[in-house]
């Protein structure tokens, strides 16, 4: 049965998730072929300091001409885990020009040019599977793609970020502040010296980009993801959260609107019930939850991150170009037929958790009532107590009904506007309900 | 792009299932032609009483001639919503000989004789599905099969029986008997007039057969799940599980061996810590923990039943029938190149809770102590107290370490030939921690 060639694979990147790749791919080599049926092998390493290379990677096959690699007549897949935009766009490109197919982890690459890679790919009859670039190992993309390819997905709601989930866990569970969880996250290796694509929400939108792109078989760019980060997320509104019996999750949404004629993505952190599955997701944990017509909620959860979680998503993902290699077959490429207009944050319907500094005198609840009223932003609950050791100040918090982020904004800006409101102290939406 | 003679499906069964896949392929018909490439049909109905076709279904495509049905040259994809083994099994592979895929929902025929309809599949170039088969909507099959084909599954551990977790479920929150909670089972639609397949683990142990058969590489038989019911499990147990900070599930297990040399099935109720993720799988809903290990602990979690998330999962696998028949490719076919063997329950280690009825006097405890040690099964605590209302009797609630399945029968014998030793109340094993 097993033909004699072997498959050949040049792995582009040999960090974290590179040198476990190779690792898997030579202590594993007899169950990856007789589940691939052919043996697959290296064909080189592309690297870009060729005197970091880790232990147990197979020096030979080191080279620092990743052009040249890609360009090999032998190489039947790619592999790309450097990350980034550029060289990783040119060489993936370059691969599906001499007819390789393509397995990535790189979400930044998906997010900002999925279409024309995808394109590409197409037109040199190769696979491009990606499965690695969302969440690590928790099956996620191929779900999408194929277990729901007969669904109608409404709802894509997730945490997909281990490094800001780690920091609000901290502030959570141990009442750290942010520069606090920030600073445990990085000596544990959870953050990365500079953490702003983690903190910032970048990371967490490229994904929300990718995942909303596959649900609802639409183009969504970086640009058309709402993101905002979890740095301005304080001590006061985790407790704030405790009090409605809920926790604050940074949480990427993708929304298919009530009548199914548009689409959102955003990132920001959220207050969600602590009875909601994703309020016990905790460390560097990801999951994500998928709501679709027919299935109901499915939720999938795993490690997010991680040079193993994430060489095993990638290795699944080159059994299946493999498979199709020999068979002379092509995965399923981009599904974006739908085309739904992508609405801006301030078509988003949700619930609002609004703090505000006050001054602490009669009247100022009725205030700001009306301003809340005349926006048409109905209120759910309202909390009015006096700041410790401020006389004359008062803290008001309250939870709105579901309302849109542009009636909301207006709300805001119209109380900033009062004399009673000495602030906004926070402004965070309620999700998960 | 969209070639113009439709992908024709033939419609086994229209039941709850079968009626909700009809429905969805009609609604959904210009999404399912998007994504599949090319229109997708219905060709025909199959059912057996003809008076019973629910509201919506097309009349004019029904008929009781299945077998005439499958054997029609224009049908591409037969899918199966029959259940049962005949005349499923029959049509099934008539539908392969006629050069058809199957995307089937059958757990009972696919544990009983997945092997030979694998073969009969391969033979004639054809696909053969069946996520529906395990966890209705939950991704199970295809993550198995496909997302972790590079990476080693070392455990598989999960609810994928929703009625009997609605049982657990209920007498854990409400404290209801088991007789009381099988009423109200079967009184909201959750378990049928004969529940006998869900309450003594029939259904779970033809799952746990597919499940350990894909994550293992391995023939695993109906014969080789080890399987327990719930019939057995008393408001006792779940109280005397609460007492440890654990609820009872009715639990799958597939794992394979410490030296990775062997494989165990089995299915029975156990008790997990309250803390686990299982422990919070309400009503019937199932969740499935995987092991693996490069992609570390991952859980799936979804409903595991009913009409519309099996017709999802029924859909998603159609799509990859019809995208397969458009370019000529064929999904991945059975897997078992491993051939572990698979051991029997003996040995099985885990931990265990044993509930004895002993007399009320000194000794007593040390005498059963003895026994415990005599089998090598280190006793981890007990717990000893007097049974209310009957004096002279008291209950003796041993927790073991880890210990094999045959010690610990072999310790149950001796404690039962003891004359302190009244009766064994309950032995229930320890999981997930």
């Amino acid at each position: 049965m097993m033909r004699t060639r072997p498959l050949r694979v040049a792995l582009l990147g040999c960090g974290v998730v590179g040198s476990e790749v190779a690792r898997l791919m030579t202590t594993h080599a007899d169950d990856l072929a007789a589940r691939i049926g052919a043996p697959v092998e290296l064909a080189g390493i592309a690297v870009r300091r060729p005197g970091r290379v880790r232990a147990g990677v197979p020096e030979h096959l080191v080279t620092t001409d990743a052009a040249a690699l890609v360009a090999r007549e032998d190489v039947d897949v790619v592999v790309e885990v450097i990350g980034g935009l550029e060289p990783a766009r040119t060489l993936i490109t370059s691969a599906f020009e001499h007819g390789a197919s393509v397995v990535s982890a790189n979400k930044a690459l998906l997010a900002e040019d999925g279409p024309t890679l995808h394109k590409a790919a197409e037109k040199h009859g190769a696979d491009l599977y990606y499965e690695a670039a969302v969440a690590g190992a928790i099956p996620l993309v191929r779900p999408l793609r194929e277990s729901l390819a007969g669904d109608t997905v409404n709802r894509v709601l997730g945490i997909v970020n281990g490094t800001t989930n780690f920091i609000l866990d901290r502030m959570d569970t141990q009442g750290s502040g942010y520069a606090e969880a920030l600073d445990e996250a990085t000596a544990l290796g959870y953050a990365e010296a500079d953490p702003t694509a983690d903190v910032e929400g970048f990371d967490a939108a490229a994904k929300a980009a990718i995942l909303a792109g596959i649900a609802f078989h639409t183009r969504v760019g970086l640009d058309d993801v709402h993101r905002e980060g979890i740095t301005e997320v304080t001590a006061a509104d985790i407790a704030s959260a405790r009090r409605m019996g809920c926790t604050v999750k940074l949480l990427a949404i993708c929304e298919r609107a009530a009548d199914g004629r548009s689409v959102t993505a955003r990132v920001h952190p959220a207050m969600i019930p602590l009875s909601h599955p994703l309020a016990s997701v905790h460390e560097a944990y990801n999951a994500v939850f998928v709501e679709a017509e027919a299935a109901g909620q499915l939720m999938l959860y795993g490690p997010g991150a991680g040079g193993s979680p994430t060489a095993s998503a990638v290795l699944g993902d080159l059994v299946a170009a493999c498979r199709n290699k020999l068979s002379g077959a092509r995965g399923p490429g981009e599904s974006a037929y739908s085309q739904l207009p992508v609405s801006p944050m301030g078509e988003v319907v949700t619930r609002y958790h609004v703090s505000l500094d006050v001054a602490d005198k009669s009247g100022v609840l009725a205030q700001c009532a009306l301003v809340f009223a005349e926006h048409g932003v109905s209120i759910d609950t309202v909390r009015q107590q006096g700041k410790e050791g401020v006389a004359g100040d008062a803290s008001l918090v309250v939870v709105t009904h579901r309302a849109s982020d542009a009636a909301l904004s207006a709300t805001v800006e119209a109380l900033r506007r009062l004399d009673t409101v000495r602030g906004v102290a926070s402004i965070m939406r309620v999700e998960g309900e």
